[in-house]
């Protein structure tokens, strides 16, 4: 069997090693890194769009691939990436790789080939929960002044970070309580060795915790709820915008706040790649058997 | 605020300690247990479905209601409980509650009380996993002339009853390989600290396992797979009917298995019934803010 | 390099799985098990101590090696197998491996083959501490009408089977409470995940518990202390001779009690073996380490 | 009971926080911080060493006591505590708490006040573990641009370290190998869900691991043993001096190695100081204890 092509175009560090980790999948060349940039052994760097007719079979694009859906998110390329260009870098037959993908990337392969966004794999968010519980985790032992070890801590929220979270912060030591609006989370939460306080009775509860982790993305902590956290408790707050913290009312009333987004790239770049690269390797798994 | 009356109609041992743990819920009557049944303490015996007038507020029925749509399941009554007597047991705008509820139990309120499923609540579901899961290692201590320390356990899918029984399997130091066909059960499994292998992998993996835990309801243990086991390895079985192995042919080579349905039940009646009673608690703060 | 001959003599089914794990070190034979035991593929039976003049290289005994010092515990055995013959069964530069060896027996190999007791290797004792643990698990399931999730569990002590037991308890979402007279082991026991309460306090603590796991060889559980044990507690003592419960005053006040000794060999004969085997085969490479 | 008088003298934050874990046993004053260091709510700054004729009832000196015999330890001291007048501060029947205590400060109370030595209680050596461990998961988290999760990792002996570093790596998802010279230990570390491997077979896994803790104080890492590493892999080193690896070699071949000592209480002074705390209460209660 033909070993496939494959061609990584833009992207930060966590795409070079979104690239290293497909090698054993086929070759591999990456494009919108220019020579500052050491590449890990075994990737090959173009230079330009200019392919001298040899496309790839698969196209891997970065998350987000684009901001303004005009140029390819490539922070560390010589030379600008145009989304209008991307057609010619791989096969009409071949298929496209992309996180969050803009819709002016989808209108450009239309009728080509296929695009498939990896950021929306159940299987990749569960993964990328992974580094962003090891991120949070790292802020926090950063912050404190005390272990994580018998600290009072508060979760927000039973979803995939919350999930990780716990299991950490249990083994830790840390006493932490569960807060949610499903009566099956919180069945899960106790499961997982929490105590697990309805969201209507949360509020009795704040004065008692060290450390809260936020991973709704609505504003649970605001003016009311924030009064009753204890003046040196820490706040971390996971979730996407806008954010599940009164941010104003925090820093007037001193209760320090973290608001930490796109952890696993920032925190584990190299574990990042990776588990784009595993997911890249699900989906064309699961296109051969669809083939057979 | 007036403390509503709960009768709680037929069942088994799972429903006594179910009615022993609404009491702090207020007052408590039990029918269809003859008084050859020891009561816990603070329960009042109905003996026949003559109340003298005084309708409950809450009717609460056993798990499944009634087999045949016609007598409420009742092992321990000395008289039967029609179905078509149970609206004289509960006020018009009063509640019931029971378990896998049969049809013509719906229909004789139709207009009347409201009636809830209590086994369609998820957290129940959940909750019941921890005695199932318990219930199934109980088994598998009882069968085996090992420890699970040490063992290699296979169990397929990743669902509620999987996830308990992976948290407990992996503290007692067994090697825990789930196998599932949605990527992100795997990904689930290895956050857990199991090896994940795909369904679609799993006969090359199948020598090696001396327990298998099975959840899934279809018949995965097929002729080709149980070749393939040792042959002396356990199998349990937790999966409802068909349950997922082929028994006669697991009989005809000498797969020992084990078919272990309803465990919580079994195992553990008072946790049961201590489960059935905090979903009935939750489903009625749940009216309470919905009347708020 | 020869491959040397083991000679397994006496003992009980977890002495044949014992033999059965030699098995990649060597020959082995088995003397003491009569023609209806089914023996593990691989071993010889030998019938009579006429071994016609070939001489084991080691010579493995049970646990205990002989109650009287005169005859071999054999409870399989059709001939007894006396001590005195024993040195005819192993070359005189061979090694002896027994368990809890009677002084008779050291007496007959004196200046001849080296005695070593494997009884007193501090590894078994940590990996019995494992079958044991599970056994006494497996007791409070089958004796509970509950779940050990959300039991109120006590342990006392922190030696080995409790730091097994406890590690398995939390994962099981028991929550549990150690007590011991060292504030180290307190500690330990706190980073478990457990409350620790020191013995001096214990005595307020004591109608809170639905279990009690005694490892202590004390009569730690007195008249006093058994009067402030909920009446419907189980108790669960694992330690040996004289226990840690007033056996009489329990039975007097009703409070169960199962007094669970040498569980390894009852619970998990296989495993028991595999440990015994583990032992000897670290024995001979600290021996052949010496050696060199 | 008359509440009793404690002076922490000299010493670090960690220090003021030991003093502060006080405030519930009774009054405590501080010598050896100056103004411009904010005090804990409820502490007393006393500004020299000139009481006024109040002695302490108990005097709470650092860890290390004093490096030359002569000052106390005092870096936040605007005057020095000479150490030949601590016997000035405390009653002749009271008794002097201080870590590692150097002869001459033993000698200055020669026939008076008791002096203990809290860093030789084995469970502040226990409590001690929990943010040495923390430390340096904090360490690899900010070293490595992986997660934790996914990597195998070694640690070198099963001590007090160790095993709280074990709990917290295998609950991240780290593959955690142990290596130790003991069998007993090899035992622990398998019951922990790790891997064992014997100190005489340690080379030949060398390669394989992305990251090492060494926690022996002997250079286990020596210069074969480097080379076998990985150029990628991560030592850190939490062995005191002269700590466990040949760091001349590890720098010569490029093998990242972090020496972090005294991490208590350079990442968590306020437990480090709780901890000092808790074991002097403990030293207090076995002295009463042994009063009755």
């Amino acid at each position: 069997m033909r070993r496939p092509a494959f061609l990584v175009a833009g992207g930060d560090l966590r795409q070079l090693y979104t690239a290293r980790a497909l090698l054993p999948e086929g070759s591999v060349s990456v494009l919108g890194f220019d020579e500052n940039v050491n590449l890990p052994e075994g990737l090959e760097r173009l230079d330009s769009m200019e392919l001298s007719g040899k496309r790839a079979d698969y196209l891997v694009l970065p998350m987000p691939v684009t901001e303004d859906g005009v140029l390819v998110h490539a922070p560390f390329a010589r030379h600008s990436i145009p989304v209008a260009g991307l057609p010619g870098l791989v096969k009409a037959d071949g298929a496209v790789f992309g996180g969050r993908i803009h819709p002016a990337v989808r209108k450009v392969f239309d009728g080509g080939a296929a695009v498939v966004d990896y950021y929306q794999r159940e299987e990749l968010s569960v993964l990328n929960a992974v580094p962003t519980a090891e991120g949070a985790i790292q802020i926090a032992m950063e912050e404190l002044a005390t272990t994580i070890y018998g600290q009072n801590v508060l979760v927000t929220g039973f979803g995939r970070i919350s999930k990780v979270l716990v299991r950490i912060l249990t083994a830790m030591g840390a006493h932490v309580t569960v807060t949610a609006r499903k009566y099956q989370d919180l069945a899960w939460a106790e499961i997982s060795g929490c105590r697990a306080v309805h969201i209507s009775r949360l509020e009795e509860t704040l004065p008692g915790y060290d450390l809260v982790f936020n991973t709704v993305p609505a504003v649970l902590l605001d003016e009311a709820r924030l009064w009753k956290l204890r003046s040196d408790a820490l706040i971390i707050d996971l979730a996407s915008k806008p954010g599940g913290v009164d941010f104003d009312t925090a820093s007037r009333l001193g209760r320090k706040t973290v608001w930490a987004l796109s952890l696993p790239g920032k925190v584990a770049p190299i574990t990042a790649g990776d588990m784009i690269a595993c997911t890249i390797r699900n989906i064309l798994k699961e296109r051969s058997f669809a083939d057979d």
